[in-house]
């Protein structure tokens, strides 16, 4: 879901003053001052196209008046040599702009590119592919939409949008039973509670206890079918997600176990910004 | 150089509220307080470890008795498995700062492990290795920090310390003699110009005009050695930059050709993650 | 659940601010600079004491030193006359701090001391009482932990950690289950979605599209009754929420219709600060 | 006095954003962006309104284009059932703004109609009803435009624009006499000071060291009549306020000792918010 | 007045970040790290020193260990060469932190050295010497608190804690009555409103509708000493300003016309920095 | 050069707040709102402009309506009584803003008046003016473009933008050479290194450690010769900036030498504001 310009826009001006420190020294030393002039973004790259709308907001917090207008669809796959959008306004918006703009697209259009690989996988089958908190610094709601673009479905935002109980936290607890119910008492009461296993006894203990949502975690092919299996016999709606190990040769297997989702941050760990190019033409 | 806490404090805080919103529904679910715990870091890839330092502040952002121990030399190459810090403090500080911490020095060893792959291919040889502008909206006096740790140098940090100009404002300008006088007139006297150069004929004008710094832009090696022997013949010290299409295959021919200086994006834009995880052991 | 320094700090920063001003003019004016002093808070009314340990941190901020000894615990109920804190450190920042710090304590002490009297009207009971949105701007997260502090247990803190459908959200996609399917699709999985009824059909939309919680927004106890039959009988794990219209005249006979929560913003926007004082005793 | 946009506009967003968090799952879940439609908000119960510009601002930060147009007096008593605004704009700003707004306006306006009933006691008197510091944390601006909307005067707005000596600050400085004379020593010169007074050897200390305002605390009817003779024999200048134990019964006796300001923190601390709502109506 | 740390912290971080931009690349170059050293303020001209404990914040929050110990008396007036402070610390934070702490000491040392020659020439009369609201953006507090130390009063901070009723104001609410009465209505009744007058008609009308302060702006020492005793006739309490063309050579004249008060923005506006400059001695 | 909208407008926000605290109350009180006037802008010295586009830019934020329309050239110099802008908009936005808005508009004024006088000493010479790192904290960037108004060139504009080697890093490095090819090793490499040398000695060994640019500090006129005739024998292309005791008496003799660069912050540090007023004209 693409952001409210309320979050967004405070996010976009600190990353030009990070870029323009006290000014783009080139741009200003060349007095172009108003001049009008237009721009072309192009694909160096085959892929799929995310953050066009972001980009726009770069060069209208620069330039009030510049027209930003895409030439493709956000989330469709085009080819190298595409033209993406053009600019219109200041001369200076347009150079001044450039760099932030083209980076937030890059490296978005990189994790819906590879985002869709791993969706296309699965496409026929009922399971989902979702995103995690490996995300980078500052760029998480972003990076997040980029996942949906590319077709996949998001996890929780942060820490503070679902619970996730790991080995740590049922160690300090003294096991899921007692973790799940410290927990419940504490937190509002409309968070759900996923509960990580590795094993079929911590499954049905997750099961047993309550979890809404049971994480399957680096288990083999054949553990997460009967895990699945037993979770289905007795609960309906709880939901199951498999993590940990998820590769491009791997996810229509897991899938098949019938698993509700299958996540992984390898898009965005494990991803390439995808080439975009800027060029002048007026 | 590693950034001054005055300029990481409050980008380390922001991160943090990116990721805890409301707050930590687990962990304070939990009642964990100030129970005390002891935690290490793995690592599951080889590679060179950057951000150690940077993983440390985010921690002591949360308790500021926390103990952030490396056990591995920020920079150097070690091998999947080892541990490469202790942290011993409040549970739910390493347990809330967990994801923040391991992401920044996740992405930052990745870079400096891509940075090392280029720097090696060269390290016999007096050309250094340089990063650029493409980086991420938000990490940039990271990132940059990340590729000196991988053994490069850094090209400018953003548009106002140094002018690079292009052929967008050589066109702007009315060609390089005008650009460069026209800027020289209204940027502080100490700024370096750089000019971005595509064959012989705009070489030669770049040296006529005085540019401190030529860059040779996707030419050929043939045209690249054409151009230093060039720039050699009339001026020791004019800076010599190569750039565009380095691949890890062809820098070493590119370093050959005597330039002073390559520069890429790719440790940055075309690299992985380093996988490192953190577990309790306390 | 009490906030994190990382999230609370800036907020007091921010309140001391307001009130200083340019600076406490009387204080600085008696040149009172480092000179020791003791305080003690008081109650001047009976209640439930919450926001101690914020407004500690009041304290603290304005000098590193000062020693905050709460007398009393936090979320229990004390007569008029206890004393319930003592403050030792620099004059300047007892008096200066004093009224920021006395404003928080007794804006969430009357929160919890009005939560608790809903809340003991139901406490043999197993229905919980539930927090809303009708928050002071700025105060959410203080007072929804003034809730839980008084026995209460929040509900969503805000439009990012649940979902609620009521009648415009209906309206506007066309149906209840045309709503739910749709935002289904767009937001993290990881969320619950909570839709608002009133009446029986209402219901039996919610409960075969799968809602996770259904609000029975302002009805009878009668018309109450039937529908947690309804839902039960088909789901257990659905979550009933009664809102609209709770008083402490009336808050039994809902919980007795057996609804899992009843929500309520009386605490928050129909109580009174509990009456605090603070008096220098050396 | 309605504060500047320059003060208040970051203050709403600050509030936009503690209710969002990362987003409006709930409307950006129904892809609403920009359809456009129209509410009206209401009056359910009887009461002196307040906030609508306030109000006006929110929706506004959320859509540019936003209309907001209200149909009743600011500062205006009016009965349930009174239409008070329309709004019409992009429906995704509507709800999401919707609570942040309400609960602006219901605070504001608990405040402006609790205020009255104390102005109304003593309007044919010349005696003033004051506010005081009890105010709600990052309220106190708005807070204290609500004192004057409902028929108020205000008090000083915090610790730097007037000076108030209590017991503390003389037992601190050695006496009223010291006490005055070292702050107005210190202070900018332009300010006022105000000393708090419990008995008449007290007032008359005050009046000898000319505070330009002298409080008469928690006296009773007797004591005041004689303070506010003593001082008005020796000074026509100086104003007398009366506070303590400030009720509606009261507060007509209290204003016929002829004193000039009555003030009370009850419209802030001891008032309900008003209970305005908001239906779509297209 | 000193600031307090609370509103004087943040704006320190904000001036060293202006100068440090993304780090002291000669310092950071150099490796300094950790390595300790010493360093000696001097001064180079005669003044009276103001701004030493500002200074050493600025030290302190490069370096939470660094001792910065005043060798004067802030606010004496002392010879060129005397060492007037010694920080030891980290060789990085005093090399770092050296530029900014001298540009507030000398330019805070030059305002108060200038507001002494004012002071002095008055010294021995009732008529106190007061600054304006003509000071450097940003640097109002501390501008006002070095007018202090050169034995300086202060007059309204800002446009919020005292009334200026200016003949822009008369004209807009037609008349100085008319003027006074609506502020008054309007505004907190602890300020206090001084009207500007420049001819004694206007002097008259002020004084009759019981402005708190009167000035007299820009008259002859003649007039000025007709209005200081048409005013004393009539009332003891008012306060009487001159201000306008107080120069060196005039300021004692206008002392002499018995005004309590004499206002010139001459110390800060036509100044120039006392001259200070730090060595390294270790 | 003239500053971004996104560098500026945030300071200028800032600067108005600090001014209006919590409410402009004399114009508040006045209850002007949207009453709309016309104001003007005259000069009551000679001198020259500098800080009308940023004046322009405070009325703006208080009034987006507001025309304020310069009637003179930026950097010329003009006579006193000369009208120089007209500001027509809401009357709360022009008294409001006045005092902010004039402030800048004067210090930046006096800035480039003392400028110019400097650089009229050696126009016809090729030497240039430069400014220093002495400049108002939080005003740098005005304070260097008011130096570019005036006629001069900027230096850096902080620590990060070029290396400055002096004695204490020398002496902490060990030597020119050593500090020179320390530093950069561990910098950007398009940043300029500036060596501050005191005698010929030191001249010659920056000279052989290449050196960008060698200043001359505090050296005799003869001296200064010499060290421009050892320079410039063996490269053309280092800079030469002569610094200390730079005086209006002094600086042509200096520039006789034939140095590149003279460098003073004598414009900023020791120079008047600039007596400009606003009068209402309707």
């Amino acid at each position: 879901m693409f952001p409210s310009s309320v979050v967004l826009d405070s996010m976009i001006k600190d990353w030009l003053l990070e870029d323009m420190g006290r000014g783009d020294k080139t741009t200003q030393g060349l007095l172009l001052l108003d001049s009008e002039g237009k721009a072309q973004w192009l694909m160096k790259e085959d892929g799929v196209i995310a953050g066009l709308p972001i980009a726009a907001r770069v060069f209208r917090l620069l330039d009030e008046q510049v027209a930003f207008t895409p030439m493709v669809e956000e989330g469709n796959f085009y080819k190298s040599g595409t033209k993406i959008a053009t600019i219109e306004g200041k001369k200076s918006a347009l150079l001044t702009g450039e760099r932030v703009a083209l980076n937030l697209a890059m490296s978005l259009s990189g994790i819906a590119t590879e985002t869709r690989k791993y969706v296309d996988q699965i496409a026929d089958l009922p399971t989902q592919f979702v995103d995690t908190r490996k995300t980078t610094p500052g760029l998480r709601i972003l990076e997040k939409y980029a996942t949906q673009v590319g077709g996949g479905v998001n996890h929780r935002l942060g820490l503070d949008d679902a619970v996730m109980i790991k080995d740590n936290h049922i160690q300090a607890a003294g096991g899921i039973g007692k973790a799940i119910s410290l927990i419940r008492e504490n937190i509002p009461y409309t968070l759900s509670i996923e509960v990580e296993t590795s094993n079929l006894e911590e499954v049905k203990e997750a099961l047993v206890n309550q979890a809404d949502i049971i994480m399957l975690d680096n288990m083999s092919l054949e553990m997460m079918s009967q895990a699945v299996g037993i979770i289905r016999e007795k609960d309906q709606r709880v939901k199951i997600e498999a993590s940990g190990n998820i590769t491009l040769e791997r996810i229509r297997a897991v899938a098949e176990t019938r698993v509700d989702y299958i996540s992984s941050s390898a898009p965005i760990t494990r991803s390439y910004w995808l080439d975009l190019s800027m060029r002048m033409v007026d």
